[in-house]
């Protein structure tokens, strides 16, 4: 009960029993985040080196560049995702330092190299060279949050000879990103495969019955091969960032 | 009855009766089908054994019976599709030649055997047990249409090995029907492992996000392999009409 | 076995019992996957306790109890999904060893407990009281897997209050599964809580614009927190087996 | 004018100049509207300086122009939505007292300030600076209006501490506009906080499954929160006009 | 600052500038709504008589009377939505004073009755008779949340006349639910004739191309008449809560 | 009555019962619909004999016996559609004059038969014989109404045979009502033959893709052939209240 | 030419030159539609002035230009609809007779006036100015086919008292085509007013749930008054040939 | 090369040069396909001609060309569907025997013309001019595929004599390809007019209800007349893929 621990703790600090900053202390735990949590992140985000993220799409040059250089004042690296081409130029000439990748639509300014605990390799999968920009999207996000990460391309499932020849590579990796559009079946094929985590992407390759994605979309959720999870339409972006979570050790794995 | 109509016409004209324009008043006035096109239709289903189909579904037994009583009057063979059981049980009392497949729901009066100019084998792959009631309607068709028809079921591509383990079977086949839901990825992968023609039929196993068979219809559709073609969900019977289309030799072929 | 058909080759070619030309054409016929992939797999599933998994939505009593029946002659254990009531008194009948959960709709037999390597607990929470069944489906699921379980339940974001005051609960897992139907909001929050993987479920609770889940899953696929994924609606059985995958401590994991 | 029509043919039946038959007929064949009703509403319209609204979308800076002029020649106020710059840049030069945001692409001529008889403020919630042209187009909106009203944006959910900070100034407000895209949550926590009406914007922010907003929409529409209300995509001068329906003091209220 | 007002408090307590109690207080009053807030909504609830809610649509008859007996115990009103008939009679049979509306779908177990400060009368229209369950949804929650309701049926947009007629009934109302199925048109008529809030209710009543509410719900949203409210299909409960928001006084209200 | 009260008030200004603004007052105050437009209606409906209809789904028997004998007691003739079988029997216990088509769920109760004004004869043409209660639902409607109606039934386009052998009875028709479902070719095939107006109904007949009848709703809309307009889903009711439209002469038409 | 290939046959058999089998086979053989039907329509097509239709949308100027030349050849007239404007220069260059409408996007090159036997107006209403590109069309295409036409424009059902003042032109067309977008509700209201056939034509007015059009479109199909029928979103051209059609007396009409 | 690897491994066997163990190890190791059979492939497509295809949407004309130029350096020959205009005269700079059809938007680069054992001629039937870029998207792919290919197009349902008058040129072909927009009822009509293999080509052709190409593919996959495939919408290039898959005489074929 909050409002019991509220006046216990005030008790304590009232008797000398507790000094200020233990009373503080205790206070900061108390559940809620309000009592100083947003900071903590933040604290911890510099500490790993975990970019703070611009969603490049609809600003203009002006925007994103403002952003950029108002981060870039502390020690925070950036990422900017789907940022165009006229924009990562201005970004270059207003912060020299930015890596930009034009397929990927990325521009990374990093000040101290991210260092993640992290278990494994990450593998990016794309069943075709239209699904490039997607996979290079979770590829350079990767990059930008310090996991080690490996590239699959052009293996899709109507040539199944270019997929089965790279078991290897396949079964090595800790955590799978499997990007592609069209009819969307090279990650339940993959899952198939492999044991380990597969996060699929769909992509908006295609046209017509393609409907821009949704057909790859829901024949990944509905994939008969079973532990499959899947993320928005061409978010190579949000993979990466889940593939993160999964490949993050926490303190308390040995 | 056209041909008698024609006659006496042309008789008419021969004798006189009719001078050249009142002759040719009369003919601009028959109706177009009259022209016999219709019948010859009707001489060659029963010359060749094709049989006479009855959509069972939405029928009462009442219905199918009486249709089927009627066609059974001449030596047309018959096929009612999605039968239900109680109609099957009231055609069998009624017809007992009536050979009854309840996963497939067909029923069959098959009076004279229907042997078609069949190039080979139609290969019938299914992706899952719970597609057998679509897979066994295009099976149960093809062999009341006189096909030979062999089946290869549960290969789905989440477990890519016991497709693969099949290859001879399904490189032999001269055309495909190809049956799965859910994510519907199965034709994609075997169009990529034969040459021969691929009719995909989705169905509409799957819950959710399988979207009633949408999905793997949809998946088809859009499918990386080309020269895949698509029938209507559920629709084993479609499938099997176009493999006997593909699959029968014309007089000009050698 | 397949090591030991090549092994038999090889010996009959260096025996001199086949010339080369024989050897070549005998190897060429060897299916793909008996080089050993599929037979190991079944051989893991025995070592690890990991059960078989039957559907059982649209299968009868008597097809569930007949293929439990035989998978139940090896030492595997089974978990049958979707389990109708009168099904699983059939299998209870037939195995009287059989756990049955109504709520969640499963029927356990478990011979061996699974003993995965796992990192930590996982946390299934739930929005609201009707969406137990999914959570409890992804609960006992993950109990037939052997990995550690626990549940925070009705802890819908239109009160606040109810989830914040779980925050310790929900920072110590190390995964977390996040059921939530209507207008699925829940993920987001959550996963704005912790660091962990978060894999969202959506539900078909709801009427009317909740369009029997996609809203939900729609919402989920969008959701402004990064590093959701997502499953198929309804399917904490998919949900499950995706935090097994995570929660699994590979052999090169330290 | 209808009072005078009435009047006219009332005097006529009583001097006698009309029987009560003609009198009749001639009553017959007025039309409805011309008792009063419409005029009245204009009246209070200039009395009240409650704006006469144009639609900008679609119209040409010409056809723009000409309307606002027409209705600039009477004391009537003019709020122009969805302009377009060059639309706007010639609206300024025909009426140079035109104030245009640019950002919530509305034009204003206001003559007289309107004084509706307001409760309280109207607070628009908007969760991400994608979404502020649709807040901003709601709050143009309700000053053109002449209702109190304050901004608080960029509190998503997925961060939830920057909305719990300022629950104050959530609480105060008389009417809540609350504008967010994606999974459009942010309505559905703030009327878990407050009593006073909510009205949910969805927006267009987001790509793929957010649907064009349709996402948020449907969400907001299945909002487990009681008492929430919709309005169209992007669709801040709708929800500005209802806000101030709500916010508007009748004149039997005390 | 939260950490600076925390240790601010802290030291006065310390001091022995304030007191536990007021310590306590000042720190009752910080943001964040765990510091006791939940309860004191639920005090809230039953000194007002705001009715607790169970959605009983999904639950078992059971479930509904355990559910409503242990909220009985308090002094809480109850409010049951969407109940089944057999509910309905298992609800009476263990708590007699329920009143049970087969109509709306509603029973109530009222202890106490609401005396919300309600400005005026809510009006809830509806289309046809076949909308009346919807219509009476809205009726009995508003009776149970104890503000004034009136009721105006079967006035379709397609005999005008019949609404126009009740023109001044319309024109009094504080706050109008309007109630619609098939085309949903009269909400925007209804909204052309009065200044006061509009609440749209779409019902999925038609067929074919009424897609079970949903061309009412869109027709509603985007209405061509400015500032109507929609709520999500079949839910008159949720308009009431709405047009209960609106319809009561706050505190600063003069 | 409108006209009396309208008599009574010129009455009173013609006597100086009333002052001319007295008068004019109370004539402000009359509603409407009062100004005699809605009893002429009805008027004209007992003159010429149309039936007032009730919509029968959804309703039990007891409100349809209920609405049928209130409406029968005038000489107003009654048509009910969609009548199901147990409410068609309580109909004719309680009016034992009451015809019933079960095929078309119609029931009438034809106290003084219609006689409109009829240009010619409307033809019912339907592509199978599934789409029968739809179009026997128009038959029985323009019955009721008292057009001369004929029928053409199995005439889908894939058999054009049987269609172009029916050219007479099509070209000579004043209007067609066309019924198909599946692809719902068929209203563009006849259109394609006659010059005068055609009106389309979609069913829902077929499965899968056919969409419970939108595809043949879409294709009708989008249909090749200019000048078809279209009805909602099964309507076969609607179209025949649009055919009558069209095949009722007026006053002037000479 | 058929008519010369039947005499030439008829003659044959007359002379003796062909026996009656032989006449019989050569009929049999000659393609159906030659007994002269689709020239009739040609000449008929010439004799009433019904002009040759050419859809401009996605066709070149060029394209557009040598189609019309040819048609202009013989006396046909030519309607252009849905022409850019550079291909209306073009044409007008080519056929300076050209009548180009930029508003309805049509170009008309009318060399002798149609003189259909037009039963009485055709009145047009349209809900908003937005929506006049579409009434436009349809005006235009009615001119050029020889009706009368009538305007009413800007009467939409937010302010109903604009429609009903115009009750006299409503009730006096013949036919009605009632043009609206967004939630479509106008040809509802205006079906109620009037028994003569109306025809609905939603448009892609609107954004957001308007749904390009849809949402106007179901919602007509869905419509509460019996009769109305509906042609495509924006598909003036559409409405007027159907217009057409039900306003053209047929010779058996007296 | 594969088949030299095993040969290799096995004479080292067969001479003692591996023993066993070695010998299977390295068997293990081979990669699938490279027992034999995607070479086989690769040889197989230079022996008949078949060509590369590059799919030309999306990709930039030096994508285009970097990938012809190393094509064109094999013998092997090139397609390039749906190729930009620039990308084609880059192409044809570049590569000069390269052949361009804008229509169909192909480039072919032919360096050894195929021979396919085709069985008779394809026929491409098309409903109206637009659908012509899809159509000739097919022959020109089956001209670059070598099989005998003829058109008929104009020939749309709602005229139906136009297409009746082709009746031969149907019936001849041995594989039809079906082209049509809007309802997409021709394949239907078709289908029923012929006994060999028709495959619909759904074309984006329409507006409005059109969606776009879906309601033609809806249409076609729900066709009444049976045995008719469908291929995605627009996608002339897979209907021409499958179509040469029937047309294509198999070894076994006599």
């Amino acid at each position: 009960m909050t409002a019991e621990r509220l006046r216990a703790i005030l008790a304590r600090v009232q008797s000398g029993d507790l000094d200020l900053d233990a009373g503080l202390d205790e206070l900061k735990h108390l559940p809620f985040e309000d009592l100083g949590f947003a900071r903590i992140d933040h604290h911890r985000a510099l500490r790993t080196g975990t970019p703070e993220v611009i969603f490049g799409e609809g600003k203009t040059p002006e925007q994103i560049v403002a952003i950029a250089l108002r981060l870039a004042q502390t020690e925070q690296n950036v990422l900017v995702t789907r940022i165009a081409p006229d924009a990562a130029v201005a970004l270059q000439q207003a912060l020299p330092e930015t890596e930009y990748d034009a397929v990927a639509r990325l521009a990374r300014i990093i000040r101290k190299k991210a260092t993640p605990q992290a278990f494994g390799t990450i593998l990016v999968v794309a069943a075709g060279t239209t699904d490039l920009p997607v996979a290079e999207e979770a590829v350079g996000t990767l990059e930008a949050l310090g996991h080690p990460v490996e590239r699959l391309y052009d293996v899709g499932v109507a040539g199944l000879h270019r997929l089965l020849s790279e078991k290897e590579a396949i079964t090595q990796a800790n955590v799978l990103i499997v990007v592609a559009g069209m009819e969307g079946a090279l990650p339940t094929v993959v899952a198939g495969l492999v044991e380990r985590p597969v996060i699929a992407v769909p992509t908006s390759v295609g046209y017509g019955a393609a409907l821009a994605g949704f057909t790859a979309l829901l024949g990944m959720l509905t994939s008969c091969a079973a532990g499959i999870t899947v993320v928005n339409i061409d978010n190579g972006f949000g993979a990466a960032m889940a593939a993160a979570r999964i490949n993050t050790r926490r303190e308390s794995h040995g």
